[in-house]
């Protein structure tokens, strides 16, 4: 399911495309679990029931002022089969996987309210815009896709399913990135560059020309050196 | 003609200087002229009374909600031989050249809402400021520039007419560009350095001492592997 | 003094931990405290009563909107020895000796009311956050840290005290930065990457591994070519 986003509607509530929602579950308990909890917070139009977990040590904790409830397992008792999940997974693979595992439930779009949509802008289901991202007029972005922190998608970009684009990255007009990718943090991706599916654009690099599937786009190593004599 | 900004007064309006525009021709009908016609729907002052391109095949074709209304020449009939224009064109030699051909007219400053624009900041006629672009405390920008989504201008710098800052690319203090300047998408330049007119910092490289006019600042080129095994 | 930062309260107005502050002086003179004087202008709780710069040729000079009142020794005259004051200096040596010798000063923490802070989030006195700067959840900020324009810092993050994170760059998750760092525009540091105190991640770079006290981290530089023949 795409939902399609036009003009400002998304940036003071979530938007699923069906109905409000006002009850979610999410799923994963680490540090970008806590950053979309954030999102959430801002938002304003949901609320956090519980967080999904398969860690027992965690287990009845309180995380982003809500309880972990259990795990996995725990998604199909009486009360939370029917509820929205979000999937507070930075890794891609992982989300990919719990995603289809999790097939028929209801995962909400987050747009955090500073971020900038442009018109004809698509997002799927399950992902998230987070503070101050843009995404530029005609965008098209996959479903359980991050795009995180001050990123910008530009103008007539594509964002395969499963993608995330990190903190400040940046993707020039006309780009399409194919599914799994992750464009690292300070990451750029000239105009018109096509990225293969499960590639990875590492932090600071930049894209000047289209690559293959599985492929790494890697600038020079930075390197250590002494600053001055101690 | 140059307009100085003062505070936030052109974060929720277009500001000309002159009086209050209203409508306005979009003169360009691809990627950045799409991407300007969202910061114009988020200003609220502006509405585009058409659009300008010269190619046939777009005539009478409806764009960002409105028509293109012909070329060059329709310029001068009646009607709107007065209204302003505003250039979305991305390509700087190519915006240069056309705003000198259209000498006279009005070309207002566009800045989005989500920007911020230090005190005693100047931008000159016919630039954009987009979606959350910082431009520092006395800094100076000319004429028919971009400061594109999420770049910052740092205090005392100048921007040379008809250059483009793009997104989240860094202008430390003190930075001053020359007319027609590119800094690619990521691209930063170290405090008190001058770029000449007509040169090219490329995506995501660092310009850590002056450069003449009419040349390249490139850090080394990405490269790329196979990730692994298929 | 480390104040605690719960959700907004921090986006709309300054926060001293202690009570409202409505009068400042800000110690500098130069672009920094510049741009910090438009945080100020901003956030509408501050009045900045004067500028404290020890250079005799700016005495009795107005620089953003007030009075330079005199050098140091001015701060302990009648009616200015318990007024707050703001480090307005861009160099963290000089703001970390400094600092220490006006020991027993408010120092009020300043937030840019567009800048997005996460919850369970802790600031350190004298601390401020430029305009759309990011601090994600559980972030831990010390004490007279510039976060500049743009910035992120992302969760669980720690930042030492007198430490720089400058324009666009990009502190990936449970990075831990000593005291006195300075991470240049653009610059990146990987998740879980540990920087010693008085080091640098030089402007652009990536810092993908820990780096012991008073070192470099740098990319390759960037070199200069000619665009073509004149």
């Amino acid at each position: 399911m795409h939902i399609q986003a036009t003009g400002n509607v998304y940036r003071a509530k979530a938007v699923t495309g069906i109905k409000t929602v006002t009850d979610i579950l999410m799923f994963g308990a680490g540090g970008h679990a806590a950053a979309v909890s954030d999102v959430i917070r801002d938002i304003e139009d949901f609320n956090i029931s519980g967080v999904i977990d398969d860690s027992p040590s965690l287990q009845g904790k309180c995380l982003f002022g809500s309880t972990v409830i259990g795990g996995r397992q725990q998604l199909y008792m009486n009360g939370l089969d029917t509820m929205a999940i979000f999937l507070g997974i930075g890794d891609n693979l992982t989300r990919a996987r719990i995603a289809r595992s999790l097939g028929g439930r209801e995962f909400p779009v987050l747009v955090h309210p500073t971020a900038h949509i442009g018109t004809n802008v698509s997002l799927g289901e399950g992902t998230v815009v987070m503070p101050r991202a843009i995404i530029e007029n005609g965008a098209r972005v996959g479903a359980h896709c991050i795009i995180n922190n001050g990123a910008v998608v530009g103008h007539g970009s594509v964002v395969g399913d499963y993608s995330h684009v990190s903190g400040n990255a940046v993707l020039a007009g006309g780009v399409n990135l194919g599914e799994r990718c992750l464009i690292g943090i300070g990451g750029c991706v000239l105009p018109n560059v096509a990225i293969g599916q499960d590639s990875i654009v590492s932090a600071g690099s930049v894209a000047n020309r289209s690559a293959p599937e599985r492929h790494y786009i890697m600038s020079p190593g930075s390197r250590i050196f002494r600053r001055f004599e101690k």
